[in-house]
């Protein structure tokens, strides 16, 4: 835990800081009563996310309960060209929620209706707040499902406003995908809608995709519109070991070229794997591993994993272990999706420093080689796991924030695979974001003039600089 | 054919009129040479598309080779705020490549160069100028295809440009599901890249996807990476006949609740197939007509074709004529691909008036039956067809262009239309874009807080107002 002297900011961040007025304070806190707080175990735990940085505060939280709330509230900070940071579940790992200039964070997780499931249209409206595993809730029994599983419980509108993705985008896509339409408050206090509820649309040019992703940067998400999926009749999941990542990635490769829908196709190292067994109490032979889902018909399923099967022996992979019954298939991947705080448990007291390199799939194997080669050197236990069918992995760095020099050799280590990603047609995100810790590089993946272009995205529709500044465009 | 006459610009126009000084024409004439093109059918061409309206000729043609080059010339205009209109195939509906303030325009057709095919990576980069069957013939024995498909052979930049789709965006996505990245060239003149060849990235504001659909407003397009898909082992393609255009739609609608991955669901009513016989000498049975098309193993394609004919039967549909080789399914689809000339060819003479409402599936049926009735009563002839699974339906309201009544009442139509969709929770623009036409009906859609957005978006990366001015965004 942080102790509350790491809020006392440095000298620089003071300098930069943009402190609400008594008079702007008084007046949200006659707004939204006990619903704007200024206690410091409140502002600390809204000035902190999943990073490797230490927390930043902002100076006042509120808790908005809709769109109008959450525009009177910028309008407010506007006129003093206070900070306003968007807040979801808390769980982003580039900074994005650190409140680097202060200013007002307004948290989003009490606007949590399912506004309408549009079943028939195979869509659903939230609010911001609802969280992934409360609409699937929502859809228990509907036939249909929400999609996008970026492992934590985010928020719908947190995974819109950083595009994530996850573990089945190979098969359902990204956010990005699977948005239809946006609410938005903008820098200026307006509520706009980006689209309409069609399932696609030339009308314009594409708000929807400038928000997402955009980190709460050029416009507060307040609801979105998601597409759904029908359930398929039946999923199984398996778990296969091979003798090396390289092989585990190939295998998946070979399956999406002969167009095999895989469901899930996870690499997880050996290290992963030990992480995993010690927490989640499982008996996983410590080997580079893949979890895969087939999700269709019965004879598709069997299909499928008749050909990955096929596949998998090619690259000398082992047996298939297979869990077809839903609580079967939950006490498979509910593991997996606890790797990253498994992964923490492997050294007490330590914080990950989390890579998100994204590399065309031809270059995937060879990437995660070179890299595991760099961490061997350097010797800081780092956990690997990925989503090969998108070419992102993952290093879980881990690191002792007390000792200087691994943070070094961490940020040099990250700092080399980004520039080995780029060198390989890739990006230095795959769908962690810029936030605070990506900025940086943004230049080296996609030149200055493209930099610029954002620059001037973000100067148009935000000219005070007041939606949570410091984050995503160098300015 | 239209003469030359109609080249006259009235005065509201020639007041808004931009013309190169003769410096400028002398200087892309010493660096084009030949290559630049003030003859006047050439003029003529380039101010020529597939929309209602009659021709705006631009005041002068270049024919570039490169982003360089692309470059070169928007800078030179840009010094003298001369409009810059790029040219792709000249097969946008909606007005897109008139010259209404004069100016130059780029045809890009000769940068055909397929640049490079990543089958490793399930994609390929092209120039801008490359056509969807160029593309296609490239990849023939590779295993893999391009997806998107609208019908005519349009260039793969000025599908990007519009965010086109067509018949098996229902399977395989849209333009903007297909697109990893985008080569630009700005309003300055400055060459960008958008984003990587990572299949997903989170690294920065989505330029990929505000340039896709921008009509050439916010910068050039002239290079394109987009995805590929494995050739299915299997295709199938059926015909079959339903009592309404209702019972029609809602078959294909259940079958994408239930989660079959229909490859195409290509709509036609009665009259659509009447024109269809007449053009393409088939005998087609006269009535509301589906036109589907299963993709897959052969498993899979048997099991689809079973439960789709399980729900047409419900829906009273008539028996499935199927053609599985490849020659005869080209006879099948050819035919579907001719319906927009063979539609003109009902009235000598005439234009069509092509409408593109899109709405929510739960809408569409309904959606359609009010529109026919609405035609019905007007007495236009209007063939209807539509990707279905989309919500996306066009009427080709017939109108001959020299009797202003004819044209008024389409206009009526297409606008009651347009509100319709609109009620309905969808767009004016399922996939035709805005260009000079929908220009008036965004407020409507999504609201002026909304087009406002677009309007700064516009405004800041194109100060000067040089690329294809007129279009997209009221200003």
């Amino acid at each position: 835990m942080h102790g509350l002297a790491e809020l006392i900011p440095d000298t620089a961040v003071a300098a930069r800081r943009r402190k609400p007025s008594p008079a702007l304070l008084a007046l949200l806190k006659g707004a939204f009563a006990d619903r704007c707080s200024t206690a410091a175990a409140v502002l600390l735990q809204h000035g902190t996310d999943e990073s490797h940085y230490a927390p930043q505060a902002p100076d006042a939280v509120v808790f908005a309960h809709s769109a109008e709330e959450v525009a009177f509230l910028v309008k407010a900070c506007l006129a003093e060209a206070v900070p306003v940071i968007a807040f979801g579940a808390g769980s982003s790992v580039e900074g994005h929620l650190l409140a680097v200039e202060g200013g007002v964070c307004v948290d989003l997780s009490q606007m949590n209706a399912v506004v309408a499931l549009h079943l028939d249209d195979l869509s659903a409206t939230v609010q911001a707040g609802v969280t992934r595993n409360q609409l699937n809730a929502a859809l228990s029994h509907s036939g249909f499902f929400f999609s996008v599983d970026p492992g934590a419980d985010a928020s719908i509108g947190g995974m819109a406003a950083t595009a994530a993705s996850g573990t089945n985008s190979v098969r359902y896509g990204t956010m990005r995908d699977n948005i239809l339409g946006l609410t938005v408050v903008t820098a200026e206090g307006e509520i706009i809608r980006t689209s309409s509820r069609a399932r696609k649309s030339s009308a314009g040019y594409n708000l929807t995709q400038l928000y997402c992703g955009s980190e709460g940067t050029l416009g507060i998400i307040t609801e979105v519109t998601v597409r759904l999926h029908p359930q398929p009749e039946k999923v199984a999941a398996a778990v296969v070991n091979f003798p090396t990542l390289a092989n585990a990635v190939n295998c998946v490769i070979q399956a999406l070229q002969l167009g095999v829908p895989l469901a899930r196709a996870e690499m997880l190292d050996a290290l992963t794997i030990r992480a995993i067994n010690a927490h989640s109490h499982t008996k996983l032979r410590e080997a580079p591993t893949l979890f895969l889902e087939f999700a269709g018909s019965v004879g598709q399923v069997e299909e499928q994993s008749e050909v990955v099967r096929g596949i998998a022996t090619e690259q000398d992979g082992g047996d298939f272990q297979w869990a077809t019954l839903l609580e079967d298939r939950t006490r498979l991947w509910t593991p997996r999706h606890h790797a990253y705080f498994a992964a923490l448990q492997l050294k007490p007291g330590c914080r990950s420093f989390t890579t998100d390199a994204c590399v065309p799939l031809s270059a995937l194997a060879e990437c995660i080689t070179e890299t595991l080669a760099d961490l061997e050197r350097v010797g800081l236990p780092a956990p690997v796991f990925g989503h090969v069918g998108d070419g992102n992995f993952h290093c879980l760095i881990l690191v002792d924030p007390n000792i200087p020099q691994e943070v070094q050799d961490a940020e040099a280590l990250s700092e080399r695979l980004i520039h080995r990603a780029i060198r390989y047609a890739g990006t230095c995100s795959g769908e962690h974001g810029v936030g605070l810790h990506k900025i940086g590089y943004l230049a080296a993946e996609h030149g200055d003039a493209t930099v610029e272009v954002m620059r001037r995205l973000k100067k148009a529709l935000d000219p005070k600089n007041i939606l949570n500044p410091g984050k995503v465009v160098p300015l």
